[in-house]
């Protein structure tokens, strides 16, 4: 019988997530898409403009095409200029505009020769097929010029630029329908454990059902990656050592379980046979039974079993890693000011991560153990103490990270 | 040729918003969806307990699994068990620990009968078959009871819940594999206008490119829509109201442009027949012609043309509503406070919504007009001046909200 080993050398929360930090490296591979699915992806190559932005001289008003000599004066006295047509929208008059005349005009309609200008709608009176213009106009009033917004071979967006809808809308008004984008982090995540049963499957004495494989794919799916959930696999060297090796041609492999230091925990002996761990045993609680390390440059993390000590170690380690290998800008997380419902010690030397409900501008812990699912049902979010706290009194403000 | 009216009744910015929340009635259609798929989903009924968690009693911990009370004095006196066997994760054992015995065991393990706490593995050294164990421990200690944490029975999640990675983690222990949500907001995106083009099509003379549709799409499905994005409808009456009723079948119908005062703008007289229109023109710069009302209880917009326009009414009137749709909390949009770059002085009795790019702690106004589209390409955020504003002096500290 395999004997147990403790933890022996814990690592800070600073220096293991320097560690993953250093070793997620941002992905190159570049796909083309379309500009319609491209919302929150990254961009892989410059954007230069392909054409001007207005492709045409237009209108910027609805209102009527003008000389704006004509105008001058129109505050004192009144000028009325003959009415010669009307330009609709997509629409290219070839009629001119000579002084005395103007054609009606809408917004985004191309401008008729002859005019330099346009008064509002609002700023004029019809009598009949002659127009009262009761403003003046300077020259180039409510006109847009060709070119005015974008011209011709600008460089519009840049590699790397994070594509919101106002990008996405850009990469349109120059005609774009598809993009390169930098891929998305394709990650496995495994489920280990002897005892562990897919919901929906019988659950015999001793078993329970996977949990984590489920809070990881939801929140690594919300930060940009792509995720396969594997099967669950049970705490067998070779079944496990197959599966991770056949996973590693994915950017990330994560497993849950199998990361603490009873006699069936393979996995630490198994990434050190298939590549290099990096740490195992983290200086944070929940959350202590954490392993990492690269096997072929592909980062491997073994999270803890425990459902609160994964979800609490995906937050704080997993989402910086993706992030980074997605190439998205840092998580801007939602965090609110509370006080703390009751007085917190903190005696771990571990720095500790807890969870909260949040009622009426109150945090309150409802953190029970590391195996509790109540804990995460019921929190609005988190509050981390530092390492080296000693002691949160009641009625103190804290702030709570969302979870969302 | 029918005569151009330029708007008469502006509604405010706060009186649109009350209207468009009074008719944009949260969705009542239930799915049963896989959990795999339902993070950021509305929960639609709630979620007892249909079993227990845990659902044996377990060792929360690696160790030893003791009678307590041979534990008594261990940090005194030199205290031996004799090893009885080893309890694997997801094995019942049929062994009974007596006093004087003890059964290696780990994490998550059902304890086995006899035994009532668990020795961690730190506390405890092996000799062959004895263990010492070096710290007592209590009756209970380091074992989670059956039910400890869920009781059958117990309502875990109610309707209206919002589901976080951490709820479906819940769902996930509970054994389910799908769940009631809410149905999402199905839209219908319509960009409308004789001169609109779509992406990747020639431009002739006096056309542009289809942006709206683009960025409609991609802010409606951040906020929890199903979208469809139509082909771009001209400014032909029967064409329109066609389109228009066929739509209607959707939870939202957004429109683009055609909601502007020219002459073609056909918009408003067509939802005038199909239903009602409760107001066009806002008090607002940009997004003045803005027209929203109701047929057969569906909410239509009539966004404005122009990108910037579209863009910023999507943010301040579309992302309020679909969410109010979807039962979705209220978007935590996401700011930072700057500086701004230059004196601003507000002339237009308007709310003003300005794009800005933020560098170093300086918020630059990146607006030019509301056709422009570079004021959508380089701009991280916006800031909003109210309509009594006068003038931000250089150096005032704004509240940008971010493109996110």
């Amino acid at each position: 019988m395999k004997e147990m080993e403790p933890f022996k050398l814990l690592v800070s929360h600073e220096k293991a997530k320097e560690t993953i930090l250093k070793t997620c490296i941002p992905i190159d591979r570049i796909e083309n898409i379309s500009i319609a699915g491209a919302s929150g992806r990254v961009l892989a190559s410059d954007v230069k403009a392909n054409r001007s932005v207005p492709p045409f001289e237009r209108s910027a008003m609805d209102g009527y095409a003008v000389i704006a000599e004509d105008t001058f004066g129109a505050d004192e006295s009144e000028i009325k200029l003959e009415l010669d047509g009307v330009i609709h929208a997509g629409e290219v008059s070839d009629q001119e505009v000579s002084r005395g005349h103007c054609i009606q005009i809408a917004t985004g309609s191309p401008m008729p020769s002859g005019a330099n200008s346009v008064v509002m709608v609002e700023y004029t009176e019809r009598h009949e097929d002659r127009i009262l213009v009761t403003r003046p106009v300077y020259p180039g009033a409510n006109v847009s010029k060709k070119g005015e917004d974008i011209v011709e071979g600008d460089l519009v967006l840049t590699t790397g630029a994070w594509l919101t809808p106002a990008k996405i809308g850009t990469l349109a008004a120059l005609g774009w329908t598809h993009v390169d984008v930098f891929g998305r982090p394709r990650i496995a995540v495994i489920p280990t454990g002897e005892e562990i049963v897919a919901p929906g499957e019988n659950l015999n004495p001793g078993q329970i059902y996977d949990v984590n494989s489920f809070t990881l794919e939801a929140i690594l799916q919300a930060h940009g990656a792509q995720v396969d959930r594997f099967g669950i696999v049970g705490d067998d060297y070779s079944a496990l050592k197959d599966t991770i090796e056949k996973a590693l041609h994915y950017d990330m492999v994560v497993l849950s379980g199998g990361s603490s230091v009873g006699e069936k925990d393979l996995l630490a002996g198994i990434l050190g046979d298939v590549g290099e761990v990096l740490f195992h045993g983290v200086q944070i609680k929940p959350g202590k039974p954490t392993l990492y390390g690269v096997a072929q440059s592909t980062p491997v993390f073994g999270m803890p079993g425990y459902p609160t000590s994964c979800l609490s170690n995906a937050y704080i380690f997993l989402v910086p890693a993706v992030r980074q290998m997605g190439r998205q800008p840092p998580a801007h997380q939602k965090t609110v000011l509370a006080k703390i419902s009751k007085r917190l010690v903190s005696a771990s030397g571990r720095m500790q991560f807890l969870t909260v409900r949040i009622r009426n501008g109150i945090a309150h812990p409802v953190y029970k153990h590391s195996g509790a699912i109540t804990s995460m049902a019921t929190a609005d979010g988190y509050i981390i103490l530092p390492i080296n706290l000693d002691v949160i009194e009641e009625g103190d403000s804290v702030e709570v990270t969302l979870f969302e």
